[in-house]
Formats: structure tokens, sequence, C-alpha cells
């Protein structure tokens, strides 16, 4: 039980790009309208100095703390926002938004094309992580934001972070990186097709069209699946699970019942309930083109940036190891930017980002300090 | 090109267990005629004392080393086995058979069901790592070795050299356990079950009964490529793929074409023209449920065990870690056993117990003269 949360919290909208003036992506490809899903806790001070966003990961959405009317869990990122907490509500004005192309609330493939009166499907266009990011800008321009105090983020947050530092410096002044990579290694890459190549093998896909269908609930499972192995480490499953034997059935003769299996499984049906099968494609496809260093040094890229800048690994994090920190950390360090850095000792895995609230609250406390001190 | 080749070599078969005579699984249940395809390399000496036996690996076969007719790859494990390798054929009598539940020859859940005259499917009863190490015995018993100088094998090989090691200790004078575990971790299970959930959620698997229909080829490709990201490692794919795209034609809206995605998608295709998706099944299934302790400690089991032990492991293996490894050789230390063991350096992954041969093969031969000279 939280002892300090923010209580009751609602899922605001914001709509722009109305046709004519679509939006304009990175492609050149146009898109709207556009409505953009997020939340907002505390209050904007008179200077609007106080703004933190918060870029969530891969499958997250605007709800990052405090609880929804009925719910019994909060926000996923309830351990860390909120009054006395990391991003300490008491002080400072936190905003989460879905990205773009994701399925809550935020336009993504499963909107209505105005053009067809019918769910985008695959005539949604690819999408990028500095989309994602020039439409949590427009969201800012409607709040009356000029310049963040803050933008943070883990895993694919790490990434839109990090396009904010590398393509808008001058409207941020810092920027935390947590568990995250200037660019996907082919592993990760690897992981990414394995969870696409699942849900399109998987018949009830139907080239994207299944909205008032039959969902590809098997393939999006499946791929969940994959996805949850690589957010764990080998060392927590062992603590977790060990080999025990839960036996829930007879799924097939093959099921042995181990407990890891049916973690898995369950893992993989809650998924299925909340997640669109075709945001998968776009989000994991947007997430393996990203380069911050656009096939140059990154360090080129950000030279002259002002904004602070500090990034989080953690040690048994597999899927981003500490290594992909540890360039962007060289990458700021050549650029001359202020940076600072540390790397969590965890057995919890690529999740860490999200379960060890202890040291990143402080280090995260410690290093606004330092940048509200800054000015 | 391999300069010390065996030459053309040939597959052979044993047929053992007719009815009403089966054979007795560790489950209890019977299986019978049970056939057994393996490939013998050089001479057995007069004494009867210069047998190896080679245990492949989970999509291995019997056909180790030289050329089939006609072919132009040679045997899996080649440049290990020949005139002057590291099991020298010159010197010793090198056996390798196909396991039981394989596909490559060996009686298993495509083979023909006396009892319908059809193939098995899912009636073939669920083996296990000791079931194939036992039908490996009926086949030495055939060639009349009673006892081995040497069993090796990677991987789920070297827990059918641990089985031999454990269940039929006097009848081998060695063995050579390389990138293999006591048990599988829940980590090694959790992607085995994304490969079996993989195959059992293609429409095609049928509950099995595929055979003469079309077979669940989307489903087992795409467990193959899951077993391929983990028989590599993130360096190994960063120095073959990097993030190069090699566009081989549009599969779909989100085919950006990095190597690394075709990659694993040649291997997923190929595979599925060699290999049985029932045999995927029983095959991961036994290698799971592999617990050379019992439950207990390994050491218990293994004392009083004379034969000589070697454990190799790879530094980038990290689907096997080098731990597992530490494991049987703390074990078979406290157990008293002559062991010795060594962590070879190397970028490939788990593969490596494939494509590490400079060092493997100094290793392997001075162990084998050790056990040679100790007689």
């Amino acid at each position: 039980m939280e002892d300090k949360s923010l209580g009751i919290v609602e899922t605001k909208n914001f709509t722009f790009a109305e046709p004519p003036n679509e939006f304009e992506l990175e492609s050149g490809e146009k898109l709207g309208p556009i409505t953009v899903a997020f939340e907002t806790y505390g209050e904007l001070n008179k200077e609007k100095s106080n703004a933190i966003l918060i870029t969530h990961a891969f499958s997250g959405d605007a709800h990052a703390a405090g609880y929804h009317e009925g719910d019994k869990k909060p926000g996923w990122w309830n351990s860390m926002i909120g009054p006395g907490k990391a991003f300490d509500t008491d002080k400072y004005y936190v905003i989460c938004s879905n990205v773009l192309g994701g399925c809550s609330g935020t336009t993504g493939p499963s909107s209505i094309n105005p053009e067809t009166g019918k769910p985008y499907g695959l005539d949604f266009p690819l999408i990028s992580i500095n989309d994602m990011v020039n439409v949590q800008n427009k969201l800012l321009e409607s709040l009356n934001i000029e310049k963040l105090l803050t933008v943070t983020g883990g895993s694919m947050g790490g990434m839109q972070a990090l396009s904010w530092l590398a393509k808008h410096p001058n409207k941020i002044k810092s920027t935390i990186i947590i568990a995250s990579a200037i660019k996907h290694s082919p592993q990760q890459i690897a992981f990414d097709e394995v969870g696409r190549v699942s849900i399109i093998s998987d018949p009830e896909w139907n080239q994207g069209d299944y909205y008032g269908k039959e969902h590809p609930a098997r393939g999006l499972a499946l791929a969940r699946m994959v996805g949850h192995i690589t957010y764990m480490s080998d060392k927590s499953m062992m603590e977790k699970f060990g080999r025990r034997i839960r036996n829930v059935g007879e799924r097939h003769k093959f099921n042995t019942g181990f407990e890891i299996e049916n973690y898995l499984h369950y893992r993989g049906s809650s998924f299925v309930e909340r997640f669109d099968a075709n945001s998968y494609l776009y989000i994991t496809k947007a997430i393996d083109c990203y380069d911050a260093s656009e096939g140059k040094n990154l360090s080129e890229i950000l030279h002259g940036v002002k904004a602070k800048v500090m990034v989080l690994a953690f040690k048994s994090d597999w899927l981003y190891p500490k290594y992909q920190s540890k360039e962007i950390v060289k990458a700021c360090k050549v650029a001359g930017i202020d940076t600072t850095s540390c790397e969590i000792e965890s057995t919890y895995g690529h999740d860490a980002f999200l379960l060890e609230i202890k040291e990143e609250t402080q280090l995260v406390k410690h290093f606004l300090e330092k940048v509200v001190q800054a000015d």
C-alpha cells in the first residue's frame, strides 16, 4: 500500500492537427487529427519552471501515477511520482502522455481514420521516436510550457528523453535517461522481430485488419511472453520461480506446469486484454529504427547542448546492457555536457527501472535539486 | 575446405525392442520397436577400448562428421572428428547416434506407430534424457562395446554425457561435458516454452496430427528464430550484422530489412525443411525436465564414481552460462571425481562449442591422452 499516493487521477485528452493542418511526420507523411491522452500531477508554478515530462516505455501509457476511479492498482510509476517521492508533486508539475502509435488514448493504428470512418490498421503511417517527441512538444505548447525542468523515462522512454536532448535541447533544462540506448543492437532488434513475426504469423492478424473481429490474441500473447523473458534476469527468475511446479490444468501433453511457464502464459494473456497488436508492430519498429546518432557520432549531434544529463543503468539488465548506457554517457561528456551517471545494483534485469525505487529515488532527488539550483 | 576429412560416410540403422519385448522408458511406458540411426568413424581396436560416443545437441543428428554422398556440407562436428583431429579417427572408434524422439532416423513422433500404421504424433510417449542414454546403451551393446573411452557432447549432448556419468558410471572411463547444465534454469525453460507455444499456436499443428498434411511451418520457424537468438551472443550478432540493412523484398510494411532480421528468417525457414515440430516439443520437454541431481545434491549421486570428467564452458554463452558448468565441476569434485575444467574465451555465445575448435581440440586431446594413459 502506497502511503503517499496522489489519490484519484484522471486521463485528459488534447487534440490537434485537425485537417487540413495535419501534423508532418519525420517520414514526410501527414497525420491528423491527433489526440493525445495525458495525465498531470501537481501544480504548474507561476514561472512555469517546474514541469517534468515522464516518457513511458514500450507498453506503458499516460497513467503513470495515482489511481483511476475504482482501480486497485495505481499507475505504472506510482512509486516514483507523488508527494515526497522522487518526482515530488508538492514541488513539481508532472506530465505523462501516451505515445503516438499507442493504444491507450493517443492516436494509433486502432484509432478511427477520418478518411474511412474505420480504424486505421495498416493505413496508419510508420512513426518514429522523434515523431512521438514532436507530438509531446505540441502537448506542452498547449499547456503553455516553454521549458521542461526535466524529461525522463526508462527503456523506450529513455530513447524519447534522448530525442528531447538531441532534437529540442533548448526546451529542456535536463534529462534523466534510464536503462536505454542510443540505438538498438541487433540482439534487441532480433527479439522485437520475433515478437512481430509472432503477431503477423497469427492468421487472425489478417494484415492488420482485425478490428471488430477476432484479434490476433495468440500471436500477441506469444510476443509478450518473449518480451517478459527479456525484461527479467536469469537470477530474478531463479529467485521468483526456481524449478517449482504448480500445475494449473492440462493445456497440452507438454504442460509440466513449471511456475515460470504459467507465469509467462499469465503475462501473455493479460497483455492481450490491454494492448493492440498493431500498436505492438508500429512501436517496436519505431524503437528498432531509432538511432539518436543518425549514423554519426552522437557527440557531434549533442555539441553545444546546455542541458544537464543523468544516465542510469542496472547491473542485471541484459536487454539494455550497461555498455549502452556508457555509450550515452561518453557521447554526452565528449560533447561537453554536464553529465552524471550511475550503475545500480539489481537482480531485476530490465524491469529494475520500475522496481529499484530506493536508489533511483535518491539519485533523481539529488539530480533535480542540482538542476533547480543551477537556475 | 577440410583438409583431413573422413570422406564419404553413411548412416546405419539398429533396431531393437521388437514387441512383445518393448523398451521400458523411465516413465514406465513401453515403446518398440526402436530404430536408432547412427554413424561410426575409425576402427574399434581388438581390446574394444577406444570407443568414443558423441551425443548431439537439441537439433543435431547422427551425422557428426564426414560427408554424405553428394553433400557439400560435412557433419555437424566435422571440425572435431577425423584423422588427426580432436577425436582422432586414426586412434579412436567414434560413434554418434540420433536421439530417441528425434526426426533424423531414430524412432520419434514422426515414426510409424506399429499399432496404427500411421505416424505416432502425440501418441508417442514422453521421453527423458536418461531414456535417450538408455537407448544409446542398447546400441553400444549391439556393437559389443562394454566400456566407452569417453562420452561427450555440448548443450543437450552435455546432459546426455552427464546422464552417462550419473546412471552408467561403470560403462565409461571418462566424460567431456560441454556448455551444459545439471538442470535447466527457469530462463532456459522459459525460452523452450516460448518455442513450444509457437508451434502449438500454429493452427497447422493440429494437436500433432499433421503428417501428410500442411506442417506447422510458421510456428516451427518462429521457435527456431527465438532459439537462434539464444545460441548467439550480443557481441557476435554485432560483429556479424551490426545494424546493416539488406532489403530482400517486402515481407510486410514493417520489414526494414535489418540483416539480423533476414538472417533469423533464413534460419527459421531452413530449419523447417529438416526438423519435425513434434520432435521439437518432445525433445525440449525432455531437456527442461532433466535434473541430473534428482532434486538432491549431484555430488551424492556421483559419490564413488571412478570415471574422469572434463567440463568446458564458453565465456559469452548466456544460454548455458558458465555458473552452470561450475556447478557440475563442484559436484564432481565434492564427489571425489578426478575433474578438470576450462572456461574458453569466445564471443560466439552458446554456438561456441561448435566453433571454437582450436582450443577445444587441444583440451580434448590432452584429456583423452590422460584417460588412455590412466589404464
